[in-house]
């Protein structure tokens, strides 16, 4: 297993600490500039006024050294069909992302993409064939061809080569506050920033993720780095278990900056691929405590992940966690569910849990006393993010738009059967989570 | 496929029109008796006073004639574990059901169950291994057995052979009504009640099913068609997609009317079977829709109720169903998940969508507008059990505590692909769930 560990373990106190953070996390690689425009149109499906952002992503000259991969939902968005075609284009000059609608199965949605591709081919000089496309927003409504047309070239004198910050804060939609992490390495630097996850708007499903690097690491090795960074870092993240039919990891190397190291590239990508991983469920949708399950002692490493993913998908669990209470029981359901429907052959009398490191079930039996519980519930509250607030109008919202700090609720499950491991990030499920996506109508 | 239709299409006004319907549905197949008994207590894991009520079934003479299914997950509570054992007992002669507290995975907790059996033996003068014992409630907490064998003989006056109904409200804990269902075959009848299913309690997750018929159906005989009916009835609800470690379902007959037609016996099972567990759903935790998802058109049926019941339990898909949000978008965001997760080959050229009848996918892309949605809400709104209130202190709770009416969220499917189906059950996620598991603390 490729062993990555979280990178940083910040506070912060405030929206203006956060955002001072995230400014010195900005700086752009060599060789990348980005901008974006607003402006406001009607959906043609639901008529009523509507805003959508463009991001635009530009190489200075375009590159053969990017990797990608996509979503695995059966219905991909016409972006990603077009996306997984443009592997096997020769250069890359271009990313162009739109938030509101993540044009999927809508009719003539390629052609719409690709409208979009050629137009920024013509504003940039290059072939329609080195934009990527990227959307994210409401399935199955069609995107607004002409007023997206209409606002491109808006968008060329924001280009920039200083910050990614309005990249990353131009494809949020209901995100709570922008992401961005970055590695320096051998003189060059890797920036990564996210979008997501859950359904950050109501009728909304998508992680976009986009990272540069000025590092030439060439296509072949890009690729394959990307390959086995995926699953530590971004396969191994639930929200919801919902997956997106837009989802997209791209990585883009302008080659500004030789690198010797190709080991010390991919330690360093995996780190920033594990932190936004992470960061992408701290600001999930309604989510209050972030869940770290360690799984060891699995007989292999994607059993370990997929048991991990059970426990950090099991709505009860979620609940409880929600509400500070240590409910172990339901800990115990999760894994026996699991095991039971995957066929896992789970020896109870190995088994050996722990919540906030504290032993709460060995030897086939539950270890719990009152003391335990007292403890429990002092670790569940300690990793809470915000105080829900109950709302006069029931709907309930986030009450912070900043990480305040970088606490899990932490779960060791020992299986006792062998020396694989696997770790799995997600969240609770909260009242802010139905009101998010129950609530508001769309 | 087992073809099983609702048997009812049934609307209630009120509790007490739900309480008459019941109470006609109660009427205990000849030779078996019911009685309940209630107690105050103090778990030992967390001391604070609590209460629990033991519900026997009897039989007026032990029969050979009994079948059960157990709980998949891997770790089930002592109960199912000694059930397992006793379905190779010659004879059962009595069932004892306690609620909350589940005895799962609890210090001598099979050795705790085996006391309460030997003490309902010596009461009824049976052997302990006649006696099958079933417990739901709090996981991992350990039974109070001393009061339980204090309380055991209050229950004997108690016994009566008229009504099942004391027991279908003896084995509730926060269900909102109890759940009965009838049917008569060739002078003899089949009378089933069912609790759960969700978390019925915060701690909490169960479905307990006993089946009593006075149709003299041979061992063999009945658990051949138990294991067939199962599929299409109990195995296709999802209220959580939590698997419970104390499921059980059993079936008993008492011999006492002779049974000539055993196709007519297993329609007649299949259809109670069915319409319980559709009660299950309806009083689900924090149900407010049920939503019945038909998949035709699959090329097998084991697929076919997999996609159905991924669908069921799609977080977004159910936030959006409690919203009365027609958002299709995620409906095919869901079946695109599972097919993209469990490798099923999927022609979205062939698929075809319908909620309430109307068509809403087909020809690879949605076939949406305006006046489609407005419709789409009418059918949502139509399928509400009750209407959410929001509540002072935060805390959610249903506003009903009957069925007011039968109605669904009607999902198809057609996979275009083969001459397989399977419908399956489930409900939307709500505020009320989320409350009923976390905002209550155990």
């Amino acid at each position: 297993m490729l062993t990555i560990v979280a990178s940083t373990s910040l506070t912060f106190n405030s929206r203006a600490e956060h955002r001072a953070w995230l400014e010195q996390q900005a700086a752009l690689p060599a060789g990348f500039r980005t901008g974006t425009a607003t402006f406001g149109f009607t959906p043609r499906e639901a008529p009523k006024p509507a805003k959508m952002t463009l991001t635009l992503i530009a190489l200075e000259q375009p590159t053969e050294n990017f990797a990608a991969v996509f979503t695995r939902n059966a219905f991909p968005g016409a972006p990603v069909l077009i996306g997984r075609r443009r592997l096997e284009t020769t250069r890359w000059g271009a990313i162009i992302i739109n938030n509101k609608i993540s044009n999927v199965c809508a009719p003539d949605g390629e052609a719409a993409s690709e409208q979009l591709c050629a137009k920024v081919g013509e504003l940039l000089d290059l072939p329609a064939t080195a934009v990527l496309p990227s959307s994210t927003g409401v399935i199955g409504w069609s995107l607004p061809v002409e007023a997206m047309l209409h606002a491109l070239p808006t968008v060329m004198p924001q280009l920039q080569g200083d910050s990614i910050l309005p990249a990353a804060t131009g494809i949020m939609t209901t995100d709570l506050y922008p992401k961005i992490r970055r590695a320096e390495v051998a003189g060059g630097s890797i920036v990564g920033i996210a979008k997501g996850a859950g359904m950050i708007e109501p009728n909304l499903a998508t992680m976009l993720v986009y990272i540069l690097t000025d590092l030439a690491v060439p296509r072949a090795e890009l690729r394959a780095i990307l390959t086995r960074v995926i699953g530590p870092s971004f396969n191994s993240i639930s929200v919801d278990s919902d997956t997106s039919t837009s989802d997209t990891v791209a990585v883009v190397s302008s080659g500004k900056v030789p690198c010797p190291d190709l080991a010390a590239f991919e330690t360093a990508l995996a780190t920033v691929c594990r932190d936004l991983a992470e960061d992408v469920v701290r600001n999930g949708e309604g989510i209050r405590h972030v869940i770290r399950v360690r799984v060891t002692g699995a007989a292999d490493e994607s059993a370990a992940r997929a048991l991990g993913k059970a426990v950090v998908n099991a709505p009860l669990f979620k609940c409880a966690v929600a509400g500070n209470d240590p409910n172990v029981g339901r800990l115990v359901q999760a894994i026996g569910k699991h095991a039971g429907a995957a066929g896992l052959a789970l020896d109870p009398a190995r088994l050996q849990l722990r919540m906030g490191g504290i032993g709460i079930f060995a030897h086939g039996v539950f270890q719990l006393d009152p003391q335990k519980e007292v403890a429990l519930v002092e670790h569940l509250k300690s990793a809470e993010l915000y105080q829900s607030v109950i709302p006069s109008d029931g709907i309930y919202s986030a009450a912070v738009d900043y990480p305040p700090h970088e606490r899990c609720v932490e779960i060791e499950i020992d299986l006792g059967q062998g020396a694989d491991a696997a770790e799995v990030i997600g969240g609770d499920l909260t009242h802010e989570y139905v009101s998010e996506n129950a609530d508001y109508r769309s």
